[in-house]
């Protein structure tokens, strides 16, 4: 198994062909003894934006630049979790049987839209018929949820820029973030107003990049490095487009069918799990995705800010890479980064050492697509542990 | 296992949610002993206009329409091979043991654009950076195709016309057929013309449709029906989007690769397919298909259609259904209403008696995204075969 990714940005001399070029060389070199990309037997390629931006069957264009033979190449699409979704795909093949290596992509080319296309783009995730062409975005989407969230539950405001600081703080330290620079509360409350109360410093950006990954069957795995990272457990879910139709808005089904099924794959429960990357594309969304993983009851997930919990010192550190809110939410690619950070933090080869976690163990990704249209959570350990 | 399909055509009233509720409602009613939609454990749905048509992840939407639980949904995307893809994605699963009865579908709403938009949105399924943006069409590409095909290998141009008007008359019996019309080779020959040599009846029609398919372990499928179809072989392929950077215009790679890898599973080869849909987008491609399938040596697929050997009277019928041609071909849905004709071919249930194959043994379907830059090719057993 190996992982690479761009660092996420603005990457105004990078199409997506160039962005996957670049993270499938650093996923070859994390290979401990080496391997040829003409050995890869079959890819999954996870991007929102291949027609919306222009683009069909993207996987195979950039697979076809890479000069991959002509293998099987799947276009996975599920919103912002597209690259979750490529990955248990690709996944469900080296179970099959069929292949004992494949790759599994992720990417997004964001920043050459203008503000309005984006707009249009992202908000193609959600309900169209309902929500988009009535003018909700996205913003407003994770914002009505705030907004119950915080009259149900009694969360203050602050609790949200609080997620920002710490997302910051990690984000600052991961040198392929996008925003890598700590800021303080005083500023996450001041920030521009987006969707009340959700302001700026509550909203991921809009980025570039791309991020690979090499799944092999155990076996495999076992003959290509010494410190291989299984996949012990993974589930995914899906719900209704339109809030309208869900039971809950601070809560998303999707999520917890996704969560329970790769906790029983895996054997393990919430508190097995030593830490975790999470889908926090709004400040308001890693609060929910705390209660629907069971790292707290419903209504108590924003008690583990307040208390800290969560912070890189904690005692279960999520979001170590930045978050999407730090890292940057390359649409597609974000699934498959979460991915690189847990492979890299497992193997104890975060990129900087004051942000490598302090124990092995299990760590858990989360990734979502649109408003929790569709969900996917995997759980990984590294090393030796099984 | 089960199959499902609307009528294909113009369906003003329809959108996807109603064309795969309907879809999904044909193939509940095709399972002999009956199944709960409910217990149906997870969805592979394949359409191209998901972003560009403005839904992203399009099969929450279409599960959640439908009343489906919360069960895992992938949406893929490989332009015209979608539905395709989508077959394969949900076959693996049932290999890898995860699942034993999932729900593949494909569907596509094409009539509701303009004709400029249909251009725009079709031409994404081509190299968008080096034929699309410089004007090149779909109807171009297979042009370009033709002419060399032409005058590489002596194909007059009335070869063409001949697979258009046997497709008509093959359509002319599909109940759910979009253009239920015979055609004299006169008016195949005089159509208007689209990009010489190919004219107006050389080019499939803009159709809605979507098509369901049930798949099920052997075990399951055996409690569930006394006629199982079996899948006895599969394969996909991929290439350069970009005609320039191929070895050839008159094969395709990716079919080729799909081909070679389905006949090795199987066990079979050319000579062992009893019939086949295959993709004719525009006649060029069913000639093409002939030969990358390995029914012709390179260069001599037209004479199959001067010899008549795949007409419905021929030894080895091609597209039965009236293939994209006459059928229609709503992009996302093809791949899996060749699944569906198959299906019911194999099992003895074709709409119409005079269709009906008229002995069993293996069917070949094989379906292509854009003009090759991705492929799938499967290889079915009727009933008690093996």
């Amino acid at each position: 198994m190996g992982a690479g990714q761009t660092p996420y940005g603005d990457h105004p001399t990078l199409g997506i062909k160039e962005m996957f070029n670049a993270a499938l060389g650093d996923a070859m070199q994390s290979v401990d003894r080496g391997v040829d990309p003409r050995e890869i037997q079959a890819a999954y390629v996870g991007t929102l934006g291949s027609g919306g931006f222009q683009i069909g069957q993207p996987g195979a264009l950039v697979a076809g630049y890479a000069g991959l033979p002509p293998i099987p190449v799947y276009h996975l699409e599920n919103a912002c979790a597209s690259g979750g979704f490529a990955l248990l795909a690709g996944v469900t093949a080296i179970l099959s049987g069929l292949y004992d290596l494949v790759l599994v992509a992720g990417m997004e080319k964001m920043t050459d839209l203008s503000s309005a296309a984006a707009k249009y783009w992202l908000g193609v995730s959600g309900d169209t018929e309902f929500e988009r062409l009535a003018g909700l975005t996205f913003a407003g989407l994770f914002a009505l949820t705030a907004q119950r969230y915080m009259l149900d539950y009694g969360m203050p405001r602050e609790t949200l820029s609080r997620v920002a600081v710490k997302n910051h703080r990690n984000g600052a330290l991961n040198p392929k973030a996008h925003l890598r620079r700590a800021i303080s509360l005083e500023r996450a409350l001041a920030g521009p107003p987006v969707a009340h109360p959700l302001n700026v410093f509550d909203c991921c950006p809009i980025s570039d990049g791309a991020a690979v990954v090499l799944l092999a069957s155990e076996e495999r795995a076992r003959s290509l490095t010494d410190a291989p990272v299984f996949l012990r457990g993974f589930g995914s879910g899906s719900d209704h487009l339109a809030l309208h139709s869900r039971d809950s808005v601070t809560s998303l089904r999707a999520s917890r069918k996704a969560a329970e099924d790769a906790y029983r794959m895996a054997g393990v429960g919430p508190g097995d799990v030593a830490f975790a990357e999470v889908h926090d594309c709004f400040t308001i969304a890693e609060i929910v995705a705390y209660e629907d993983l069971g790292f707290a009851q419903p209504g108590q997930g924003w008690r583990l800010i307040e208390e800290g919990a969560t912070t890189a010192e904690g005692r279960l550190p999520v979001n170590l890479s930045g978050g999407l809110k730090a890292k940057g939410h390359p649409l597609g690619a974000t699934g498959v980064g979460q991915a690189y950070e847990v492979f890299n933090q497992l193997r104890g080869e975060a990129q900087a050492p004051e942000r490598q976690v302090r124990r092995g163990g299990l760590a858990l990704t989360h990734n979502i697509g649109g408003i929790g249209g569709t969900a996917v959570v995997c759980i990984y350990e590294g090393g030796e542990g099984w």
